[in-house]
């Protein structure tokens, strides 16, 4: 039998190839660590994490926190997620229902991978932060996405007839992401129960990404799915320490799921990551026993910047935007915009502010610009100072 | 148009349905934390991590390393493993091909991500730890498991042309584990051009799991694929810091890969994880460069440990093994054991020590039992106490 001796190169997955980085990259990388541009590109805190949980972290060092863990994560972690989640939704919220993860974004990951066989698609309400989509793809599905319209008043509005006409049989999933990134929008009540009966019927779960619930401005908290769903409810949300406790590079959130879903989890923990850092948990456990005096004051000091960034932007004649009722970020409408990629590269070259495209976000976002808002005072009004010839 | 009141129980993926757990954890969990056992089920060093590595935590959480980092990885990071894999490899290997991951786990969850459609299929040699199989399942592939089997001296032997029997047009990769874990196997320098050469001219992937790479008792270090493939040759390589650094619990490692994958292993970490937590990273860069005589002390107890553990197990009546040459593991035969699940629960209700049961590591490892010798010799040598009724 002759040798086939053609080599052939080796290919990877076609949804891999065709995956798209994150925009927001694409605008910063270049442009990380220059010292004379004002980067508010990031959803990050510029603040570190507080004393408090880094000493949490040293002292479980010392005391060797360093192996393996349980696969859903420590259970003092549960323990203390459990309690934490019962006090914020006043109902309680048992440690059967909570599964440690490697970050918000690990979550996501495990949730399409649970969801998402080949040809299965998932309806994401947008504009909103695109990785949720990619881990979709990753699974060789589909995100299609609804877009959020802006009133007249410029709130952001939630079509529900339209988001149920994206769905088909072959839809598992309805992603939102309130209080959103990048638009502030706040889902009501009203809404969640409307979504969430109608994707009970339909037998479509809810992925609620809520790790923006304790950024709201003029409530003590951003409506939840937790204030009313029952247990068994289709309904997974997805919190991250990222945001709440200023611990974006710590890698560490959770699932709130019903009871059935946590051997899943724990499974898929052990096949992803087998479990987040160790130390880290324990640092979480302080973060949330003890962490409400400071999420209330960088709250408060977010609601100051929220108040200089929307009062100042408004006034800008170019710019359109609604006050920001949730999370950290100025999303707003640039006009004569067509190209937000371009048009915020161009603004880091000429003004030396970094900002994130809308884009981004998805074709919705096209036209609008995102500005994070979770920094100095100071740095704002600087930005906003250079930011305002090209907005005038 | 009449409403369909009908309420559809929404269903998980069938592949994720069905997925197996850990055969190891189904034997430990309900034991875990009991005083009354030794536990030598789980791959783990009983001994903590070094103090000069958590100190370079506790540095790096001082100098407020708690933000998001690169995707491939804090460059320090990169800079380090491309000096290390250079020397210990004896030639130069880039920080292009160099993507920090969140533990090696992790690494091959990607690697199946990069690689494995649905329908498509890798092929496995085992016995080994079975969580390589599972990413390929998750991913909706097929893991098909060729067995190394032990010759007439008990030494373990690849049968190259079984591998390559079992390779078919929707084979992506072969996944070879050397040092082997359970069973101490390690892959010939020849062996490993063969297998490479062949996987080249298929157009097939070769994925090393090298994690054991410095746990080798009678070379400096075992033989790698590393040592002699081109840059741009169809090779993964899996490392961690979990076993070399005793940093199971700090869940980082790393994969070295072809250059033209870079973007790929960065923009799927933005989409898992983000990026490993980040002063963890940098408590890696130190424990790169720093942690040699770490090692080298490591491998000499491991050395007496694997003395110690073959010279007593050889002698019991009912157990065959050969000496293992590295990781740190001793794999045995039992006479007359059928179900090394039900045998392993068995010996812990009866002699107090915890085993890992062969048929965890595939159906070839079934009538074979795993102790993990990372231990404190007086233990061992309770343990041994403990076993040799049983097997004798």
């Amino acid at each position: 039998m002759p040798v086939n001796l053609k080599i052939a190169s080796p290919k990877i997955r076609h949804a891999i190839d065709t995956l798209d980085g994150s925009l927001i990259r694409k605008v910063a990388e270049s442009n990380i660590g220059r010292d004379d541009v004002i980067a508010l590109w990031f959803g990050e805190p510029n603040e570190a994490t507080p004393d408090f949980i880094k000493q949490a972290a040293v002292a479980a060092l010392d005391d060797d926190h360093v192996f393996y863990a349980q696969n859903r994560g420590i259970p003092p972690l549960r323990e203390a997620l459990s309690d934490y989640v019962t006090k914020l939704h006043g109902r309680p919220l048992g440690i059967d229902r909570i599964t440690v993860t490697a970050s918000g974004m690990n979550a996501i990951m495990l949730v399409s991978e649970v969801l998402i066989d080949n040809g299965d698609n998932m309806v994401v309400v947008g504009p909103v932060w695109p990785n949720c989509r990619q881990t979709v793809q990753v699974m060789g599905g589909e995100a299609r996405q609804i877009a959020l319209r802006p009133d007249e008043n410029g709130r952001w509005q939630l079509d529900m007839d339209a988001l149920f006409d994206a769905c088909d049989e072959r839809t598992r999933a309805v992603f939102v992401n309130s209080p959103g990134n990048p638009t502030g929008w706040m889902m009501s009540a009203a809404e969640q129960r409307a979504l969430l009966d109608e994707c009970k019927r339909r037998g479509i779960y809810v992925i609620a990404d809520e790790v923006y619930i304790r950024l709201a401005y003029d409530f003590p908290k951003a409506p939840s799915f937790l204030d009313f769903a029952a247990p068994d409810d289709p309904l997974i949300v997805i919190n991250s320490f990222s945001k709440s406790w200023s611990m974006t590079g710590w890698r560490l959130g959770w699932l709130t799921h019903p009871p059935e879903l946590g051997d899943v989890f724990s499974i898929l923990n052990e096949f992803n990551i087998a479990s987040p850092t160790t130390f880290v948990q324990h640092a979480g456990v302080v973060a949330v026993r003890e962490g409400d005096e400071f999420i209330a004051e960088m709250v408060e000091g977010y609601r100051r910047n929220r108040d200089l960034v929307f009062q100042r932007l408004a006034a800008m004649p170019k710019v359109s935007l609604s006050r920001p009722e949730a999370a950290f970020y100025a999303f707003f409408a640039v006009d004569g915009m067509t190209d937000s990629l371009e048009y915020a590269k161009q603004l880091i070259a000429e003004t030396g502010v970094g900002l994130a495209p809308g884009r981004a976000f998805g074709e919705a976002g096209e036209g609008w610009l995102r500005l994070c808002f979770a920094s100095e005072p100071a740095l704002l009004s600087q930005a906003l100072d250079r930011l305002e010839p090209a907005l005038s």
